[in-house]
């Protein structure tokens, strides 16, 4: 779908569709012959829309590719995921709905705390609250003056991390991390990795180094950590490739970010994931698209909960029939990527797919699980294929050629 | 697994691989309602791998080509083998070992017979001795001086074979083959297809003419024919891509080519399959890879050989269980290619792989056959792509994009 030709494609029609996205969805079993936490699950709403639909298993980058959430989600929308790495700055700016501008450079940066010998003690600054993290923004913005006149804002993010931006001419995102991933360590020196960055990294120097001296009466978080540079990059929106309307529905900040850039709206932050499907009702009769963001799925296997994932399933699974009464003409029940508890992180394995429209083609399957997604009718693809599934199942595009 | 920024994920650990390569694996059946060789093997003991672990299908170069070894290969190990279509002249080259220079001209050369006529009357001299290939290679040598002052070397490679090597300034490989491949006709003359190689063909038609002077008064092997032209190249290795400490253990030249043009260690020659798993075990605390090349599949292939296709399969199936207890973190079982002996040759039908990993995910495959493995978890993918999901598996690539 990263293609200009199927772009071209598309055509705006009355129908609906609904991206339900269980992040980190696809799993491994707790012993070799197991059940995966998805095989586990007690799904009967989905399995019946299994019966009467399709299904597949999605590639997000590549085989073999463990992806983070950014690059996956590129690929579930149909954005090319290796041209459009960005560096995560740009994502939390866009969570944050930063009042981006053309020149800026997005940092995301840790509060952490190091001792008297320059060292690191914690990377995270005991998780300090986000009131404590206001509170320090505000410090650094009123004391801080760049050498270079370089215009700076820190935005609090959420416990120990922040957003910082600088506005200026002439910035460049090729600079080194500064956290050297272990405590016991100084930090690193934020070093040019392109000529064009020196520059840049001389600022940086600065900013640290005064950042340092206004942080360093407080008790914990007495110092910056900086990674995921990201210049400003415009991205071309739903409304511009696809001719769709699109809704955001999710409560973290970087999915938020992700849609933002796309030029979905987003919805007003939700608590629970039947607060997310009472929003989605809600807001269904005014918009083309909707993109539902279910995280728990993720966070219980990134922790190595087994359980607890199969119970965010499962929960997920008895809110599917108010999913599906709403009537989409297409509903795609997917994952970003897998998260097996057993390796407490993302992976690399392929991401079980549903996708639910009165077009489809019927396959064989009887149960919403890895395994069972083999034999699928939408067989293996690429993640970043996805999309031209779904508008084609939409009714959203046209033949190509005569 | 062909792209820079894959590269770029690599990480080095202690875990193992194993690429256990049986040549030309895949088949066919004899009758249409039949089996084919891999599925009529008797292979208790790869069965028992394929319950506990994943397969899938891979393609080669892509549906429907027919690959020959040296690009197959190629793939097999991540290197985009249309990119990399080396002439075979390289391949030889390296697989004798010969002590390459920046500058040189790889050939294949046939000793051939022609008559009085000038007609060839075997395009393969009988298949003389690699003796009287020795003895020929050192008489040319000796004796041939060629007008442009170019340096040639002339190596025995084994029965009619052997290699040519020039030396010199601007040298270039777009040169015609000179082997009619079939008897009855003279041989061809060298042309360049390229103006820049007009000089090239200039000295080779110098050196088959002195060439054919020097073996007047041989016997049988009486002509040279070339082949297979190739310009010095150099491979990124396996150790700067990968990070991977490899060794090959190979009896035939070609395969130790590829994998001496790879950056690989080279384990002395062995005789037998055993030899091969012996060496195998003694080797393996010293590297991190391992590439076991099986040639026999594809001889007994090339032969049209069915049965003695089978026996080879289930003669390596009874050494599955000495490898298995080396206990690597990937153990990986496939061809290069197919040789169908039904077609007495090489085939574009896709491979089946085997997967032994930890951290795979189990599909419903019972057995080791083509059709099997149509609906293993690793999907039909491309060749090339298998390096990724090896390190994958191997813990040894870091997440893409955060």
């Amino acid at each position: 779908m990263q293609d200009k030709w199927v772009d071209d494609l598309t055509v705006r029609r009355d129908s609906k569709i609904i991206f339900l996205i269980m992040d980190g969805l696809g799993g491994l079993p707790q012993a070799p012959d197991g059940l995966t936490e998805l095989e586990m699950a007690h799904t009967p709403n989905l399995d019946t829309l299994v019966r009467n639909n399709t299904c597949g298993l999605l590639d997000p980058i590549a085989p073999g590719i463990t992806p983070g959430s950014g690059p996956a989600h590129f690929a579930l929308f149909g954005y090319d995921p290796v041209t459009n790495n960005v560096g995560r700055g740009l994502l939390s700016a866009a969570g944050l709905d930063f009042p981006m501008a053309e020149n800026d450079l997005f940092i995301r940066a840790n509060f952490a705390s190091i001792n008297q010998k320059g060292q690191i003690t914690d990377r995270r600054a005991g998780r300090i609250d986000s009131d404590t993290n206001h509170r320090l923004c505000r410090k650094l913005k009123d004391r801080i003056r760049l050498l270079s006149g370089t215009e700076v804002f820190f935005e609090t993010e959420k416990e120990h991390r922040a957003l910082i931006v600088l506005r200026d001419e002439d910035l460049h995102e090729q600079i080194t991390e500064t956290d050297p991933q272990n405590t016991g360590m100084a930090p690193l020196a934020p070093e040019a990795t392109d000529p064009a960055a020196v520059r840049t990294s001389v600022i940086l120097k600065d900013l640290i180094e005064q950042a340092h001296r206004v942080l360093a009466d407080e008790p914990k978080a007495n110092m910056l950590l900086l990674r995921g540079y990201a210049k400003y990059r415009r991205f071309p929106s739903f409304e511009e490739r696809y001719k769709l309307h699109a809704m955001a529905i999710a409560s973290y900040p970087m999915y938020r970010g992700i849609a933002r850039l796309l030029g979905m709206i987003i919805h007003p932050e939700t608590k629970t994931i039947e607060d997310e499907i009472a929003a989605l009702e809600a807001s269904f009769s005014d918009y083309d698209f909707f993109f539902v963001h279910i995280k728990p799925t993720d966070s219980r296997g990134e922790d190595g909960n087994f359980s607890e994932k199969v119970k965010v399933i499962e929960a997920v699974d008895r809110l599917v029939p108010r999913i599906a009464a709403l009537g989409a003409d297409v509903l795609v029940v997917t994952g970003d990527h897998s998260t097996p508890s057993i390796l407490k992180g993302h992976s690399w394995h392929p991401v079980p797919l549903l996708l639910a429209a009165k077009t489809c083609r019927l396959d064989r399957v009887e149960h919403f699980g890895e395994r069972d997604c083999l034999t699928g009718g939408l067989g293996r693809m690429p993640m970043v294929d996805l999309m031209a599934v779904v508008l084609g199942h939409a009714g959203r595009l046209e033949k190509f050629g005569a």
